[in-house]
């Protein structure tokens, strides 16, 4: 398959649109979305962030939900969303929400059956950007965040590769993964029950051993059903004064896990982004 | 069943909430939700605006998608978005998407079987006003917006009541239902074959001969599929011309049918009706 364009909708003078294609590195058919804003239509390269989405979800809840569009169409700049992790009848899965489809953890998994496809982290790193740049007209100038899953994904992308990244910002990270619940379920099986190897994908352990300092903002809501179990902030905040990151994390009284949230504070992560972009 | 609050979620410094509760004029249970910004927090009476879903939509789509949460909060501005139509195993259905459930139009059905539940018209204008001003911190003053069948419903409702709105506004409404597919196979159902009743919903004859005048804006995407065969804005405007009505229409090029076109121009819509609000 070529690259598809499946849908395209005018929004805010840009354009949503979705799009499906063959991935060699997760060996199926992908879908993304890409926000292209107006700037684009007169030929000027916009810089892009990258939105990488939580458990359950697919290239579409974040482009119809967050209300990005709108700052993205201010500023000048596109904004990709993939999809959460390989998908296909003949691709691996689990009947948890988290564990397989709708759950590939932005990880490059080592351990059968999940080594066949689940191989996100490559795929977000280098294939769709390598994409993303080939195809639209849009600078090599990246930034990266998400939400849940996705804001860990976006932070270990970041700390592991700052060279890439101008900014990383995230919504209700998964701050800790080898010590909570969805983590180590996922871990598990994408790695193995050898835990050395899972440092590499565990934001609070990087960030704690940073050397390269990619600026970070993280937003938490502080009635987030998942905090205290799943999300841990503490951890991220400990590891940033630990190594002395450029981690700004703010608490938000009474909001919780939804998008109802994010869209709250995504023109906040927008105009970080941007400032940092240039843009 | 009493009113039942089935969620809710801080957003925007206000709370995006869904409630259920039983309708005597629809004889239904049912579902409406309601977005209450940050200033009924201090006990201040905010206006109301009602939003009216198109086709096939539920009290979800225009809080999830729309983004006018964030316009609302600063404006300090309520919106309550009911169901589509009555809901519920004992109601009459029909396999169509545009006839039976989700398929209301606003309308008090006077047909068999359609008569039992389908009285749309009257829940919107009576019965889920006298609740929402009874259990929330809001003042008798609303405007009313919608999008397609809900755009026309809209339309209808302050054309018929101009002493009970102060605003109305549309995307991509219906305009003459009497004339189209959509409209013909609604009324023929809902309100028999004698099609000289069905003139007290169609926007277009109300607006030809309006005398109370309740200021309207109309945005219409170019690009929308249904523009032709369905809606037919030139009728509105030919109404409001020969009558004098105080109608803004704006075709917007390239847009679509989407809520990513409500979306775009969503906070023109509600700065519209604060100014009617006096909000």
């Amino acid at each position: 398959m070529s690259l598809e364009n499946t849908s395209v909708n005018k929004n805010f003078g840009g354009w949503t649109k979705h799009y499906a294609h063959r991935s060699t590195t997760l060996n199926c058919d992908m879908r993304f979305a890409i926000y292209l804003p107006p700037q684009t239509a007169k030929g000027q390269k916009v810089p892009v962030i990258y939105w990488l989405s939580g458990l359950t979800c697919t290239d579409e809840n974040f482009m119809q939900k967050a209300g990005a569009q709108r700052m993205a169409s201010e500023l000048g700049i596109a904004i990709v969303a993939p999809d959460t992790s390989p998908r296909g009848t003949d691709v691996a899965d689990d009947d948890g929400y988290d564990l397989g489809q709708g759950a590939g953890f932005y990880i490059n998994a080592t351990q059968a059956p999940w080594n066949r496809h689940y191989r996100m982290y490559d795929y977000v790193l280098n294939e769709l950007p390598q994409l993303i740049e080939a195809t639209f007209p849009v600078s090599n100038k990246r930034s990266v965040f998400g939400h849940s899953m996705g804001g860990y994904g976006a932070l270990v992308l970041a700390l592991r590769n700052p060279e890439r990244f101008q900014s990383v910002s995230a919504f209700s990270p998964i701050g800790n993964p080898v010590n909570c619940p969805w983590g180590q379920k996922a871990f598990n099986a994408y790695l193995g029950k050898d835990s050395a190897t899972w440092a590499d994908y565990d934001a609070s352990l990087l960030m704690r051993n940073a050397v390269g300092a990619v600026p970070a903002l993280v937003d938490q809501g502080e009635a987030d059903d998942f905090l205290e179990e799943q999300l841990r902030p503490e951890t991220l905040e400990a590891a940033a004064k630990a190594s002395g990151y450029p981690l700004q994390l703010n608490r938000r009284e009474g909001y919780d896990h939804s998008y109802y949230f994010i869209a709250s504070f995504v023109e906040d992560h927008l105009r970080f982004h941007a400032r940092h972009l240039n843009a």
